[in-house]
């Protein structure tokens, strides 16, 4: 591993109600100075959870939302924030309740995934459900979200689904039928 | 497709030199109203590339550079910013040549990827690069990026691995063995 640069000054240069932006002016070993901004924030501090939630042998759960970065509806696994003192697995638990209208029976911790890593310190931690039950929980959302289900097999194709953005999203159910395949529980 | 909400107003509530905050009042068709903060820009408004560059029949480069979200080295695809008036492709291409140095026979567009397309309007243009050849470009990096390779055969590995974390990376990775997976190139 490689000598982090040294950090010579930080600075918060812009903030909203969700997010700020530090500045941060690095050198590196080699001497080289270089001003860098990096997105911190956003949430409670506590974390994020994303689901991969399988409805059947072959099938996990997508839901639509309306996204306010991208303006459109988009397909996108489900997911949150963690509250605070609750644990991934609980969180990822009572995600699904909220956004999908189901319960799991086996929860599992798959991966952390980072974002941009670049620029943004966010990470999201990702979560196999499985042993489904129908229970809702009413949570935050402004409307009720369609829930779709999408066929393991086809994870290239969702690639191509209009509807379909997400990368850490695509990355998590990858890794799920990966670990299912290596299990024997799926196969292609 | 769902009705969009009804945009009620949207004002910029914090800007830095790389970011700026948008916040939007929605109307959702419900008739429910609700503040949404939105991360517009972070680059020049042509987009951004991340090149999954093959070294050989079964191995992807990726490159290992200093992450100021995260404060760590971490390991990702060559990746950046397209410049004003280039095509996706000559970008991947240049970005291989500045960050691993290596330039590209064969570059083809696989798919278009969002960050975080709840609050982000960021997206990035995943592309395969085969038939590598060596050379380098000066690009703006503050110092050399070490260049490692992976198996594809290895990439829920690659997800555990303690400097690697980028989702839309690892979503990139996968989507590129598939696609040769079709084309009988790769088998697992």
């Amino acid at each position: 591993m490689r000598q982090k640069p040294e950090v010579l000054a930080r600075e918060i240069v812009a903030s909203s109600r969700l997010f700020r932006v530090e500045e941060v002016q690095l050198r590196f070993s080699n001497g080289v100075e270089r001003t860098y901004e990096r997105l911190v924030g956003r949430g409670n501090g506590y974390g994020a959870v994303m689901i991969v939630a399988m409805a059947d042998a072959e099938h996990a759960l997508l839901v639509e939302e309306y996204c306010g970065g991208t303006d459109a509806y988009e397909l996108s696994l489900p997911k949150g924030l963690i509250e605070p003192g609750e644990d991934v697995l609980a969180a990822a638990d009572r995600e699904l309740k909220e956004e999908a209208g189901f319960g799991a029976r086996e929860l599992e911790h798959l991966t952390e995934l980072s974002l941009s890593p670049g620029y943004m310190s966010q990470k999201i931690q990702v979560v196999l459900a499985q042993g489904l039950y129908e229970e809702r929980l009413e949570g935050d959302e402004p409307e009720p979200m369609r829930v779709e289900r999408v066929n393991l097999r086809d994870l290239s194709s969702l690639a191509q689904h209009p509807q379909f953005s997400e990368g850490r999203a695509l990355a998590a159910l990858y890794l799920a039928r990966d670990l299912l395949i290596q299990r024997g529980a799926f196969s292609l």
